[in-house]
């Protein structure tokens, strides 16, 4: 459906890794080895922390990332310690804006690859399901969108893993509700610009790929176009829907059903499992 | 907000009506004199019905319809007995496609003028009220989509007055209890290609502006740029949030609080009263 | 580089050439089977003659053409005897209508897939062989254009074929010049609206695909997903840059250094050679 | 034409500049006040400097400045001690991001409002002075993209004014040739990141205009609203259009036929009278 990739750790300027990787986000926007779909060209966007700033900035665009001269200069002049960026296949939705990733809602960003099966069906039961007061934030028609504003109704902000749990739970019940039997497939990558959390689960358990770079040296070791690694710190890390390069021995594959933590500290993968969450109840 | 057109009658070029007069709906996309805002550039549509087919086509694009090469190529190519045209004027919403008017679903048009006060307060409830069935057609973030659904959940394609009068009387009823004095100010057409209807509202008496040309033929006679007026039928009807140039004695106001209907046969101009409409009983 | 299709014959909605075929240039558009990039998304644009209007209208717009909902729209409801569409891979050419094909000069149109060879060296000096009077006409910055330019300022409106040769042969005089071995790499089709002229040709003698359906009724027979074929005139053309679809005996390929005519009475497939041009010479 | 907004000194968030005054040069984009047209909606642009880099950034789009998000979000993240701001007003030239201003060749920035008259009867006659080796620069179809390769042609890296003088020499003396009696409008604004130059000439003697602040401190006191001010160097400035608010006293006209140079040390007003300059010898 869509690529993307996150990152966190020493500062770095955004081409260093949109553009300059042999297999780079960019690259993937047109020549997707691991995707769904080959191509990626429905729209992309970045999101990024700047020193000072709790509110993160956001660039969406709806032509292909590949071919996008701002996107280019952007990357070329913008140093960030944490950004996000997604290039996206749509499955029909509208090619808008806001149907574009990242979204924000204030120091949060949220960016997926996946899909709710069937969600022109359990659209309205979810919608509803958004605490009122988020409501009209909703600008675009994606499930992604609706997704980050149930995760946010359901304590995002409070304790991360278990509000995207009770959202999968959520969509889950509705779906069997509905009729759906594997609701949810999904990787999606969430931070409030202090922790970063990543997520890939999929109701059938068949979930998208998603990787991450344990060890940012090893990439540098096995990357030789990725030289400027040499100053990151070790923990630097880097989640992407497909490795950027050659090597996939430079980067380990996220379980099913797992998550992972990036934080100052000690970075954790743990197993991941759907909160049960009823959306008649969900809001009372 | 936003100024539009509608034609029905004789089968005519879009270019003679849409680029053609003096004082244009093309030329009011950048100079508006009685509109609101006096630049509509936030997007602009059309919507056209073709010989044969049901359902009308519509271009939407995101960028003022007065730059626009596209717009210009399709006015000097498609001919057509009943077109919408809408230039827009956001006042924060997004800017995409699916903001643009003329809204379509099946063989029906919507185009609107004006504003859900506080919408975003009300937007939850109202969308709530849109036939389930329909809500998954929701695609932008407008007041007018929602209108335009709440209508057709309300019976548009069964009695299309007494559907606009009791989607008014639900946004107001719902507008009332969020504590909005004056809920609703319009100017809506809309057509199933057949028949074509025209609104003019507003909770608080003071509507935005709506004239139409009762006799083309004296149009005609009083412009001197519309000669392509010459050739058509007597029963051909504009209707113009405002005059396409400088002689207002060719065009008629419509009263506050009326509707008109352009149909074969016999043309009529009634009153417009809102209907009690709950929008917790109009699903049941 | 891009893929393209011209149609000629009786008057066809263009619904059923671009997006009904298996492959259609829709899907060549994601995914194209025998170009040189398997992507062609870098816009993308069409031209179609009305009847009773000497000049073509055409739309382009920069975004991919699988994802364009205006594209889909006028394909639905305009009907034409003769239309070009192209869908565009830049190899860096900025990425703006002004670039994408079909380019148009009075009732000409002209569309492309290849390349001048070091295109940036040769510009200057072919742009400087344009007739003056139509060097205000450039309005983008690429070769396809340029070659357009020529083409009409060595005669195109009155003998199309001896024009694109001397056009050619202009190209490789300065190509040579320059040091460029192999200067030209083109399957062009142009069309007045009457009669239409296809090329295939490259220097090099290994030039891109290019095919044509020389009996419509064994296209009907070999492709059922075609049945609108089946009452198209014997006389129908249609030129691809690849088959729309699985069957490849429905198509002839185009030999090297052949040109194509389709015009009322007999069609003819010729021998193509560039005609020797100065540019010193050739305005004088 | 076009409005625009030129700024250097103590490094400043590009917000503070852009949209904070209260008639910002984004409220400009809507609503101009001294400009020939009232609109400014046919794209923008913004350049910027960033430290440790000698090659600007540029932003450019094609919708108006006012609605874009993209462009509100970089103006709340970037902070440049050098930066150009542009929004454009087409008079029937194509609406792409390369006739967007400001252009950009290596370190060089590049913005203009204003015409050449007649341009479409120079531009071949202009582009051919334009150095060879610069000419596939040419992305754009402005006056104002030739304007600035024949700056560069003629030594703009050199001696900045000298080359803008014999630039707008040799257009003069080109369009007199072709019987422009007034055949330049201009102010222009260039820099290379270490100096800016701002020009203000017309052929007729009838300029554009054009303002700077010349000492920021007492902008600070004249308008409350520009409370960040507070801190800036006194050797920061702005040059602009038209002033950002409704006191003018904080604002100096810059005189016809001028020049201003910002640069250390101390800045510089000084007359600005175009150099005689042959096309015909300029390259030799």
């Amino acid at each position: 459906m869509c690529r993307w990739l996150a990152y966190t750790g020493t500062p770095m300027l955004l081409d260093n890794i949109l553009y300059k990787p042999q297999h780079s986000l960019i690259d993937q926007s047109l020549h997707s080895r691991m995707g769904v779909e080959t191509t990626n060209g429905d729209g992309f966007g970045i999101g990024w922390y700047s020193p000072g700033l709790e509110t993160p900035g956001i660039i969406r665009d709806t032509g292909p990332a590949w071919n996008n001269r701002n996107l280019r200069e952007i990357a070329h002049h913008v140093t960030s310690p944490t950004f996000f960026a997604h290039v996206r296949a749509s499955t029909g939705t509208a090619i808008q804006q806001t149907n574009c990733h990242p979204f924000r809602v204030g120091r949060w960003l949220w960016m997926h690859n996946g899909a709710i099966t069937d969600f022109h069906r359990l659209r309205r039961d979810l919608s509803l399901a958004i605490d009122p007061a988020l409501f009209s934030r909703l600008e675009g028609s994606t499930d992604s969108e609706v997704m980050f504003l149930l995760a946010l109704s359901l304590g995002l902000d409070q304790e991360a893993p278990a509000a995207v749990a009770r959202m999968v739970g959520l969509v889950e019940e509705v779906g069997h509700r509905h009729g759906v039997e594997f609701p949810m497939q999904m990787t999606v990558a969430t931070t409030d610009g202090h922790r970063l959390w990543a997520f890939r689960y999929s109701s059938e358990g068949r979930s998208r790929s998603l990787f991450y770079s344990s060890r940012v040296k090893s990439l540098e070791e096995l990357h030789p176009d990725l030289w400027w690694l040499h100053d990151v710190s070790p923990s630097t890390r880097l989640i992407v829907s497909e490795p950027l390069g050659d090597l996939p021995d430079a980067w380990h594959e996220m379980p099913e059903s797992t998550y992972g933590v990036v934080q100052p500290g000690r970075d954790e993968l743990l197993p991941f499992t759907p909160l049960p969450c009823d959306p008649r109840e969900s809001l009372v």
